[in-house]
């Protein structure tokens, strides 16, 4: 700790550009041991850190207890302090986080493909992995945990850069980390905390830090993706809103279509999961519209429908043509009645984010033309909208969900932190 | 072809910056139909275009003509001609071309991951279209008939955009392209050219024409993908350069070694794979570096190397330390003797640029450190480094070879032109 703390001395004189140059340097080397470490190794690292984490609870509380009495002091939002606050129970939740990511399978060494030619020539894809990970969060102190362990988990390094409001508790958390590299035997610079609050910093990462992070990360709200969406040199796994719709087809079934959608609306209202807009088929919207808006309603869900739908309940409310483009991540909907499957998909590719849409329907075909024709990370046939989610796809735990559709798209679990190479085994052979 | 000559006269009237953005919105369009167009569509086109091709042959040779005579007017060099210069065999290998990809299987609607979830959902990766492919490239006519082929087989949108010495050739060759995607009832701008040959056309494909264009695949030299890579604000699949290295081991059979570095070297010194640089094992440098610096020099190679390798031959040359980090595209390579395995893999991570690289050797576990330990696109074990090569590794066609880490790397073939989407299977699972 001393270390640390002389370095945080040295740190102070420099200025940040050459911090970040200096963090991106020590990354892109920590990151080729990295790539040649055992996966028992990393996994060691992580049940490491896990420990730490249960060990130094009272100091982590602690830092937090300062970061979240500073943050009331501010006058901060309520739902800011609920992210930003830690307890025993959250503590736990980060430490057996990280022994689950631990449990995985190891991503690395996966043979993808494998192919021989007609000369001898065997070719194996490999699994290996995507190098300097670089994640941006907020206020959740607890993404230093699961962000640094699905990273170290599949080979790569990460460049951590929480919000200046969790500092104290970020660096408590990474501290721990870090003791559980160095019990493994892994370089610190493994999982490297950004050493400065100044802002800058993240234009720096976000620039690449001269080609050290292949890849940006951002957790957080929408104004933090947009930006970092706007302003990445480097690809990005992200999504900037999960604006998900449900349609309701003409052979829907409709007791199956009240459970799911209540569940997709109203399970939580904030993840980006949640529907946000219901689409009925008119040859069915007599018998089912109803009923669907009712529930919500009931449910204190706020409904904005469109004529049709203002008819079946006085308490439903105009929607405007800025409904059918809002995320609410609140109790609130948006409805409309549809001329069949053909409006419905028009009107998601329209309004659509790409992130998770579904159709209820008991009708094989639609169903299967919705899953093909709907251009979206995750299409879903009589399901909750609300399986949009790693732990639910069984990827054991996500970074994000991203919407590109470049390398990661859905779910970024493991798997998708990785990338490959193609080993060519042979017996003399030359090109003719 | 009377709605395209008004459409060009349009076109005149109209800035640059409108051209393409125009141009992007119609590309975004037909990636929507071509992602739901069948397999077969796709293919009628394609053999389509193959058959205008041979039945334009006249049409494309007169155009080619004229390109080539501007050209040596201009005094352009002889390597550039002969790039730029058409005949019969070539237009012939671009329908052939045209067909092969025809005949590999639709990329399209493959399940590449399934899995079943403990609540009953079925969980399908199924492979989609990336969407719009930005091709970019030089004096090679062909590249217009291989690449804009290769993105219609995957689904894809291809804007083309060629080099203003071949314009009228690539007229000529994407004129065949579209009468393909016409008698599929295919739109036709899903193979668009650039329509103009303004140098800030490029520029607008760059900065991706307001989120239109997916991925831009470079094709041509050095100046050209590293202008690419700098200035590109969407990704990029492309090498800057092959530095490819062989490393004799100290069991590598001599014979073996022999065969593989001439053929790697020489067989074709223009190419991205052919080797650059030679390193030796000192272990085995007394009775295997003379032989192959002989062979190589006898054979009219230059060599450049380090002091040992000088000492075999009066006729090898100093290596300098810019030597080790020159793709000599050339019959020219560089030598050096190193310390073992550790050293060689040192070298190669120092200079090398991640493309390809080979060891020849007998030892099994040898051969097996190098090919984990390598991080290249391409790692070889006793084969020639000419193999990197998408035909080579059964991909059928490739557009391109990828160095980057992120979705593509090695060899991009159809398969690589492809993204996915995850199909959820339920029967009113909602989630808990």
């Amino acid at each position: 700790m001393e270390n640390v703390a002389k370095l945080a001395e040295t740190r102070a004189y420099q200025d940040v550009e050459t911090q970040m140059r200096l963090l991106g340097r020590a990354a892109r080397k920590a990151a080729r041991a990295l790539a040649l470490s055992s996966g028992p190794t990393r996994d060691t690292a992580l049940h490491a850190a896990a420990s730490a984490i249960r060990a130094r609870e009272a100091d982590i509380l602690a830092a937090n207890a300062q970061d979240v009495a500073d943050a009331v002091a501010r006058g901060t939002a309520g739902s800011f302090i609920d992210r930003l606050t830690l307890n025993p129970a959250r503590v736990e939740a980060m430490a057996r986080g990280l022994e689950e990511i631990a449990a995985l399978p190891d991503p690395l060494g996966r043979v993808l493909a494998s192919f021989a030619r007609p000369n001898g020539l065997r070719i194996d894809r490999v699994a290996t992995p995507l190098g300097v990970v670089g994640v941006i969060y907020e206020s959740r102190p607890n993404v230093t945990a699961d962000a640094g362990g699905l990273c170290l988990k599949a080979g790569n390094v990460a460049i951590l850069r929480g919000g200046s409001e969790s500092a104290r508790s970020t660096a408590a958390i990474h501290a721990c980390l870090v003791e559980g590299l160095r019990a493994a035997g892994l370089p610190e610079a493994a999982i490297s905390l950004v050493p400065t609050q100044d802002r800058a910093a993240v234009g720096h990462m976000l620039a690449g830090l001269d080609g050290a992070i292949d890849v940006i990360v951002p957790r957080g709200g929408k104004s933090l993706v947009a930006r970092v969406q706007h302003e990445a040199r480097v690809p990005v796994f992200a999504h900037l809103e999960g604006l998900v719709h449900i349609f309701i087809d003409r052979a829907a079934d409709l007791e199956k279509a009240k459970t799911i959608v209540l569940n997709a609306k109203l399970r939580r209202t904030g993840i980006c999961g949640a529907a946000e807009t219901l689409l009925v088929d008119r040859a069915v919207a007599a018998t089912h519209l109803a009923p669907l808006v009712t529930m919500l309603l009931d449910a204190k869900c706020e409904v904005r429908g469109d004529s049709a739908t203002q008819a079946v309940d006085a308490r439903v409310k105009p929607a405007t043509e800025e409904d059918w483009r809002t995320e609410y991540l609140d109790a609130i909907i948006s409805a409309k009645v549809v001329d069949g499957i053909d409006a419905a998909i028009e009107h998601i590719e329209t309004y659509g984010s790409h992130h998770t849409d579904c159709i209820i329907t008991e009708d094989k075909a639609t169903a299967e033309r919705f899953l093909s024709e709907v251009d979206s990370a995750i299409v879903l046939h009589n399901a909750s909208t609300q399986f949009a989610d790693g732990g639910e796809f069984g990827f054991g735990a996500e970074i994000g969900i991203a919407t590109g559709r470049m390398h990661a798209r859905g779910p970024v679990g493991v798997e998708q932190l990785t990338s490959f190479k193609y080993q060519v085994r042979g017996d003399g052979q030359v090109r003719a």
